[in-house]
């Protein structure tokens, strides 16, 4: 059969892939983008030991002094018992500390450290500069639109 | 500190968070995106045991008989140990299989068993159903611009 791709060694496939009914999948896309840039903030930020998702997290608490584990939770759409896993990881490597709230003793506000501030001073320039280098093959136009039309779709 | 959102119960923090550095992030909105995504995929395909990587993973499988796992890992990209992993899992539950190509014995091609041709058959009009609730939000006109940020994004 002939196709317009190249063979791999040993011939067991070709390129380009056929991506059937996925093509039209925003879903698919989504995923796909989602894995590359992770892959490329793994690679820009290996030596820090965090995940972008904790990134983010650890900046949500920075902008919100003693916001809760429920709001964050629906802020970055993960379940209450991951993002309690995430919570515990920060405290134990002391970048993030839970305080009892003196009006409701079952909820904990969560805060930044000093140590938590310092090592996100270290990691934001770097976190900008992977995202810099991500976003670079789009205009700037176009990561706008692109951000509008995702906030639109997390609702 | 008066605030425009709500406070929460026990008043620990209010909404709406402030993203700070965040709302300027792509990749932020990315991974948040992604999340709703796969939350609302387990919703709706809890009962098919089926992560939507690989969902996405068996439909390139059934649209390149003998694909190889190198192949494979730059599409979806994730290192192909990952990807070596998703393969056992799939062979385990016999939705594929691994055949060794004669050329290369160090090369395995995977093909989709008849299992696996009967389970998307199944599986893909529930997957499209997911997709169209969770794009709902935007027009097709939006969808279009998305898929094509997304894949000059992905490169």
């Amino acid at each position: 059969m002939e196709t317009p791709g190249t063979s791999e060694p040993g011939g067991a496939t070709v390129e380009p892939l056929s991506r059937g009914p996925l093509e039209k999948l925003l879903v698919y896309h989504l995923r796909r983008v989602q894995s590359a840039a992770f892959q490329h903030f793994a690679a820009y930020l290996n030596h820090r030991d965090i995940t972008p998702g904790q990134l983010g997290l650890l900046v949500l608490i920075a902008c919100n002094p003693g916001v809760s584990q429920s709001v964050l939770a629906r802020e970055i759409k993960v379940e209450r018992s991951t993002l309690g896993e995430f919570i515990d990881r920060f405290e134990s490597r002391q970048l993030v500390e839970r305080r009892q709230v003196a009006t409701d003793r079952r909820i904990h506000a969560i805060h930044l450290s000093s140590k938590g501030r310092r090592f996100l001073d270290q990691v934001l320039p770097e976190v900008e500069a992977h995202e810099r280098e991500f976003t670079g093959t789009l205009s700037a136009q176009d990561q706008r639109t692109l951000i509008r039309l995702l906030k639109r779709l997390a609702g």
